[in-house]
């Protein structure tokens, strides 16, 4: 099942700790705060679980907001971003 | 179509403009920085306008960054939460 997990981040220490995280968990950032991988089910408890291990041991006193939501292949390249990033193409993302 | 709106936005002003626009047009927050909304396709494009026009008046400087992605209700409800927020449960939306 493919996932699209977002973060709304304002530490950024705690930010960059959620990012290192999810790139060595091998998955694809596709924004600033969004990233995507495809996941079985016990992947998505052990990143959850590891995401949250973060959250406790960093305490956050800013915003500190994950949303994981399972999206399927053609959800995700019907998205719309809206960016200062440079303007993503749907089709940079190689499945 | 059910769509999630999801933002990373810095300054808070600017932040402040999308989530008034988008309360303005009828979507649901269900997270700091998440809304919800059951959307046409011309609804769609509708706010994906208003964002894009909100995006060039303020010229942020900091992190702007939006993504819109169509998901179904089950979908939505698998969501998994990792939040400061008051840890919300999947139930608190009503469809």
């Amino acid at each position: 099942m493919f996932y699209v997990i977002f973060y709304d981040i304002t530490e950024d220490n705690v930010r960059n700790k959620i990012s290192d995280y999810l790139k060595k968990k091998g998955l694809t950032r596709v924004q600033y705060s969004v990233f995507i991988g495809d996941l079985n089910s016990s992947r998505v408890k052990e990143i959850e679980a590891g995401l949250r291990l973060i959250k406790r041991k960093e305490k956050s006193n800013g915003r500190f907001s994950i949303l994981i939501v399972p999206v399927t292949e053609t959800q995700f390249k019907q998205r719309i971003v809206i960016s200062n990033e440079v303007e993503e193409k749907n089709e940079d993302i190689i499945w």
